[in-house]
Order: C-alpha cells, then structure tokens, then sequence
C-alpha cells in the first residue's frame, strides 16, 4: 500500500469525515459554518491527528436560550412562570389586588413586567418554590407537554433548532459529553432535556434555587425554598461550568452577550477550541434581531466572534430549515 | 430448548453473576455483604430481571474521607492544610505570632485545633483560596504525588481501599455511574480522583469555596475566593446530590453519620436500592472505630442500618486486604 504523505493524510480524513458527515447534519446548508463544525470533530477525533483530544476531554456547552430553542417573544420559562399564576390563582385569593400578579390574570404581560426583574424573581419565587422537587419535575413536565406558544401555536419542544439537534448528536456520536449551561432554571429544563435534547439530567447546568431536607412520613423530601442559589449567567457560566464539570470545555456554543464568557473560557484553553455563536438573522422562518435586543442580545459577543475568528451560524443563511415542522 | 421456571431463572442468573463477580470482588471475603453487593448489581443489570434498571438510572454515590480512603487520625485534608501552611509560612512572617498558625509551624496539631471548627475554616481559607483554579488543581496534584501519611508513611493515594476500589470498578463494568459525595473539598479531590479512583471531575461532588471570573492579558480565569459556597454534609449531601446529578442513586456508599442523610435519600426511591455502611472494625490493618469518634462517627447510622437491613461491611471480617500493600 502506498503511503501517504501527511497533508494527503488529513485531506483523506476530511473528506471522508465530510461525507459521512453530510448525513450527520442534514439541515445544514453546505457553507463556512458546517464545514468548521465537521473539520473541527474531524481533528479532535481521529487517531493519529496532531490535534486528537482523548474521549474523557471531549466535552461540549450549549447554551439553551435562543440556541438550542427559541426565545421570542420572551424567554419560555417566563411563560411557565405566567402559565402558574394563573393555575395558582385560585389558591391565592389575595393576588387578585397584587401587583404584578393582578396583570398577569388579566393577561396584561407588559403590565407585569413593569416591575422589572425585581417583579419577575417575585413570580418566579411564588410559582418555583414551595413544593418537593418531585412534585415540581411533575408540574413541568405537565406543562411541556399540553402549554402552547403563543404565536406559533406549537409545544413548546417543537420549538428547538433541528440543526442543533443534529449538532448535539454528531458531537455524542464522536464521543462528545454534551451539557446545557443556561441562565434558565436547571430544574426548569431537566424533566424534558433527555427526551428533547438526548441531555440527561448530569449534564444540565443552570440556575436554581435552594433547597432544604424535610422528614415527611419518615422519609426525606427535597423542599423547594423562595430563595436565589445560583444565577447561571455571564461570568456565572464559567463558575457553573467548573462547578459541575470540573474541566473546560474544548467546544462551546451560544447566541447571546450571555454565552461571551463560556465562550472566553472555552477558547482560553490549549489546544484545539471551538466557538459558535448562533445568529438569529431570519425574521421570516424565526426572529431577527441581535444588537439592541432586550432578549438574547448579541453585540460584544458579534465583535468578538469576528475579531477572533469564531464561527457565526448565520440562521438564515447556513440552515436549510430552523423548526422540523417547516 | 427447556424452559426455565422464573425461581430456576433467578437462581442460575445469580449462579452465574457469582461466578463472573469472584473475579470483580477477590479482595472480599464470601459473607453477606459479598454477596448483597452482588446480587443487587445481578438483579438491576440483567435483562427480564423484575428489579432491572436502565443505564442511564444506574447512578452509585460513595462517600471518600473513611469510604474510600482512610481518614485517621485525622482527614487527609487537614494534612494538606498543614503542609500548605509550612509551604507558606515564608510569605507569611506575620503566622509566627499568630494562632493557629504558629502552632502549626511548630508542628503542635492539637494546640492548632484547640479553636474547633473556626481555626480550621481560617487555615482552609488561607491556604485554599487566593490563586487560580488552575494553580491550586497544581498544588494538590502535587501534594498528592509526593506527601506522606503521618503513621503510615505512605502516599495518600495508597490508603484506598482495595475492597472499595474493586467495588467501584465492578459497578462501572455493570453499567453504573459512580460518583464521590463527600464533605471534603470538590476541588481537592478532583485533579487525583479519576487516576486513584477512575472517577471523572464531573463526577466528583463536594464542599466549595466560592469562585469569581477575572481577565487577566486578556484570558478569563477562575480566582478562588476566601468564601464558604457550599457545604457537602450530612443534609448537603443530599442537596448536593439533587444539584449536581439531579436524579436519586439507586446505591449510596458511607461509612458515618454524615452519610446517613445520603443513604435515606437513596433508600427512600421506589424499585430496587441498595445501602452500604463500612464499619471500622479493625484497629489492626486499619483503625477501630464507630460511636464515639470525633472524625467519622457511625453512631445513628448503624442503628438504622441494622433497622432497615442495609449491608455492613465489616472491615476486619469482610475484607481480605484492606490496603493493596498488605
């Protein structure tokens, strides 16, 4: 057999990587943005390669928010939160004179939020806390199941990214471990992000709230307490992610100013790095926006992402269809 | 081909599993726990058993500091702490006037701990926070390849226990996750967990100090501050375990009352569950100890124990080796 030299090597390795990995990501259009992802898991995966991470270092990050699933016109666990205040309700006579709950039951959104985050953090608070973490793992997965969103009409699970659904996927079939690190409620995301997202339950990372251990028939229960634990945001994924992983991530992915750090931390290691911001450019098939959002603002990380070489996945350009059902 | 009755069934999978396991388990004595630990993994792991559980809820805690590892005549940490004070001691002229530390240059351990529990969070502090994540992950890498216990003389990572090192590898081979959950520093134990223990970061839960982000030439690192984040103890564990894993084990490992919380959690899921306390027993290979220890006291815990039928290892009429240089 003859042999081949290094470079004809490695051009023998992308492209049958590229090919095997057409079917891998399907919804990709062939452009910058897919071939970096299958170049990048064609050097880290592959024996013999100058740039082959060993499986225990192949981890991956992904912000969920606006890069895993939507988040317009506002984040989805917000819905939840309103969603809750209205089946709470009858159970709370005195809301019905109490802002901000009053405008959420006459379905004044706008009104609600007038307060701000300190109004938001009070109706998260009244609607998280309060109850076992069973029980609340049961009231969520009750609502990702039946809760609609309200301009598409659709689940809200029939609301995440195919192409990163297939992104998620190719990175576990080459051996990737890969997490969510979200500034949502971690135990907001857990009931459902295995069967979404194939992401089990230890892989998750987000904010929480504390808890405490109560006796309940001689048994120990998890009780949900009205009080902030964690805010997995900004500098808040770095600490999460070395909290709960305990080492960097050789690949991170995000859509936001949020995600910036993950990303700076992701990328400061040695050795091969990936970084991809999602670009929410299709206010056609999704929502456009990016610079001046109030949700998923995308405007240091935009400059950082050029000026460092990062890859944007440009949705309107690099995805053939956003949701599955288009 | 004949069938097989389901008792006839049972009986030939646990003849089997006996059979493969006296090779996974050669450092334990055939008795009642042997034979526990063996039958659990037989019936969870084997498909058609009534009590089979799915990979990814095969999910095993096991307490470190007298679990895993020794933890007299006093925890490998606190020795850590001492060595990082002598390290020190050259920046810090200011110590040789000033308690704990002074005691602790003049090699008077008691005199150092004669302040409880706030002289030691005060040494934790001054020798744990301070530099990177990175540097400190050094520090302990380290101290761990090179300090010796104070009676034994050997490496800390050679006063693991053989019995418990096989237990973990067995699991493993059968499909189950194997975490530590252990009072003792998450960040302590992570850089020798996986080399000692074949356990990754991710799986390593303990106590934090907490930990902020600054730029430093344009990098993000991890600073480590002089602040309690987290203390995984007792009802901790528990907490920690829903933090980190956020599903119930099916197995929890301890040896003291700080591990009781960890065992009842387990314990009280539904389907198959398994309890295991190492007990002390023998002052001669190892150290004697249970009620009245002042460092891992298995008091409460063996009473329900004995109440609830969970397995006792017994270390003296159990364990053929306790170390593996014996």
């Amino acid at each position: 057999m003859k042999k081949l030299t290094c470079l004809q090597f490695f051009a023998a390795l992308v492209f049958a990587t590229m090919a095997q990995a057409a079917d891998s990501l399907p919804s990709w259009n062939d452009g910058l943005a897919k071939q970096s992802i299958i170049a990048f898991v064609a050097k880290t995966t592959t024996h013999g390669s100058p740039d082959f991470v060993p499986l225990a270092e192949r981890i991956a990050t992904f912000d969920n928010d606006g890069c895993l699933w939507a988040e317009q016109p506002m984040y989805f666990q917000a819905f939840f939160i309103f969603d809750r205040i209205v089946a709470l309700a009858p159970q709370h006579p005195e809301w019905k004179t109490q802002e901000p709950f009053d405008s959420v039951l006459k379905g004044d959104v706008t009104a609600a939020l007038a307060g701000g985050e300190r109004a938001l953090l009070e109706m998260a608070m009244a609607t998280h806390a309060g109850m076992t973490t069973v029980e609340f793992a049961k009231i969520v997965d009750d609502w990702i199941t039946t809760a609609r969103h309200p301009v598409t009409k659709r689940l809200y699970a029939e609301m995440v990214y195919q192409p990163m659904i297939e992104v998620l996927a190719y990175l576990r079939d080459n051996g990737f471990k890969t997490y969510i690190v979200s500034g949502g409620g971690i135990e907001f995301m857990r009931p459902w992000a295995e069967r979404v997202y194939g992401i089990p339950s230890e892989q998750v990372i987000g904010s929480s709230i504390k808890t405490k251990v109560e006796m309940r028939d001689g048994q120990p229960v998890l009780v949900r307490l009205p009080e902030i634990n964690f805010i997995d945001d900004k500098e808040g994924k770095v600490i999460g992610i070395n909290q709960h992983i305990g080492r960097r991530p050789i690949a991170a992915f995000g859509n936001s100013d949020g995600d910036l750090q993950m990303l700076q931390w992701t990328a400061a290691g040695s050795g091969p790095r990936f970084c991809l911001y999602v670009h929410h450019t299709d206010g056609e098939r999704e929502w456009a926006y990016d610079r001046t959002s109030h949700i998923g603002k995308l405007d240091k990380g935009l400059d950082e992402a050029v000026a460092k070489g990062w890859t944007v996945a440009d949705m309107k350009r690099d995805w053939k269809i956003v949701f599955r059902h288009q």
